[in-house]
């Protein structure tokens, strides 16, 4: 697994700002026969990101060859980094910060198939998401309620928990964006006060939408999780696993999430 | 300005949990004539934090060992760094994290007399604190908040900016917590949806109980503040600053800061 800090092979300042603060972005990027899928949107969000911290935008093809020195080929999973870079003390951002970019690979995942034909057992956490519109959206490096919600269970059995913000709306798994069909219409937790836009959510919005089927983005409630028909959750790694078993309640694996796992594997 | 991770002079891990999710804590103490200020109230945070974050809890006298080797006389500040050490992908922590202690020195921050003996220049920041009880209060490493709030701002003229929560209460500074006398009473916002309770701010509580004023720990609204006849703020290295103008509006530095500043002078 190799692990690059600004392309070289050690070197990580302990005063970075990444760790002092969390004061970054990361992508999680899956990667078949060494090509980074998603690779644009990947990259997109990680501009968005920047934009939104006010961090020196990343140039994507210096980010591309991270990538590639991190998986050269084959199927893994390369995580970027992408921080203010080192500093003195204090929460005031550097004028003239040089970011800091990690670029780390991973093995691929061993998940059973039975994940994507026979879909996942699924549980509610405690821990919340605390609601903030200036954080929302991006995936930046202050991750603690994930880290804390994620510790609730160690059933390998359970593949996910879902997550709900402190107003009780249902945003997401802790590592996947979250779909569901109420009363015959897809939709997915609007993620303008906390969560993550994932990329794979962003995938299955666009082919909903190229099927005439436009994924609506509102609040859900646990309740009306209850009565949904199908749900399924997504990431970058996983592509969707339909949900079929959630805090008790059993569901039939449904159409959409093998139709977009069917595009996804197509397309790959 | 040494910086030690895990007692040595390099090696921190770009895998650490602290860069990778802000999967940690921190402390900023002050050091006197080579003795850390408060050192016990600062270890018992850590020790709290890392009971809340089900991390391995600090060892008190090799964490006062490190504060030594990073700042071993005279005056300065030493900010300890606590996470749960490196690992793998994914959220969920290892079994047996084997955390990375970081310890930093730094020379004391030049700040002009006027600050204490005539107070400070605050404004409000439009970046809110996100709410959640399971982290507030203990001073983690997920700062994205106060980062894009002392970002609001570069007029070396104001000292401080003032952070409300998503509901409208003030909380505190972006490095400071936050007293006000309202209708006569010592007031502070109460820390249990978001904010870090510092350790200033319980010295400040504890001399005035012992003076038989106990403060009020409540929700406090800018409006309240209008009325305030008093403001201070507090921090690990400042003590108390005077807030001698809030958001336009001038005050005559009060009697409690100054109470408090001379007690600390003769306790330090």
């Amino acid at each position: 697994m190799p692990v690059l800090v600004n392309g070289r092979a050690t070197g990580l300042d302990p005063l970075d700002r990444g760790l002092q603060y969390g004061d970054g972005l990361f992508e999680t990027i899956a990667v078949h026969d060494g090509r980074a899928r998603f690779l644009e949107a990947h990259l997109e969000r990680l501009a968005e990101g920047a934009r939104r911290l006010a961090l020196p935008s990343p140039d994507p093809e210096r980010l591309s060859g991270q990538i590639a020195a991190a998986w050269p080929d084959g199927r893994g999973v390369v995580k970027l980094v992408w921080t203010r870079g080192p500093a003195g003390r204090g929460y005031r951002p550097p004028l003239s910060p040089e970011p800091t970019c990690i670029a780390a690979g991973f093995a691929w995942p061993e998940w059973p198939a039975s994940a994507w034909s026979e879909g996942v057992r699924v549980r509610y956490c405690r821990t919340r998401l605390g609601s903030n519109p200036v954080l929302a959206g991006i995936k930046h490096l202050n991750r603690l309620e994930q880290v804390l919600a994620r510790a609730e269970w160690d059933d390998e059995h359970i593949a996910e928990g879902l997550m709900l913000d402190t107003m009780g709306q249902v945003i997401s798994g802790t590592q996947s964006n979250l779909f569901a069909v109420v009363a015959g219409r897809l939709a997915t937790p609007a993620l303008d006060q906390c969560g993550v836009a994932g990329v794979m959510r962003r995938a299955v919005c666009g082919w909903a939408a190229d099927l005439g089927n436009q994924v609506a983005e509102c609040g859900l409630r646990p309740e009306a999780l209850e009565t949904a028909s199908e749900i399924f959750v997504t990431n970058a790694l996983i592509g969707a696993w339909p949900v079929r078993e959630l805090a008790g309640r059993q569901l039939p694996p449904g159409p959409l999430a093998a139709g977009f796992n069917a595009w996804l594997a197509e397309r790959t």
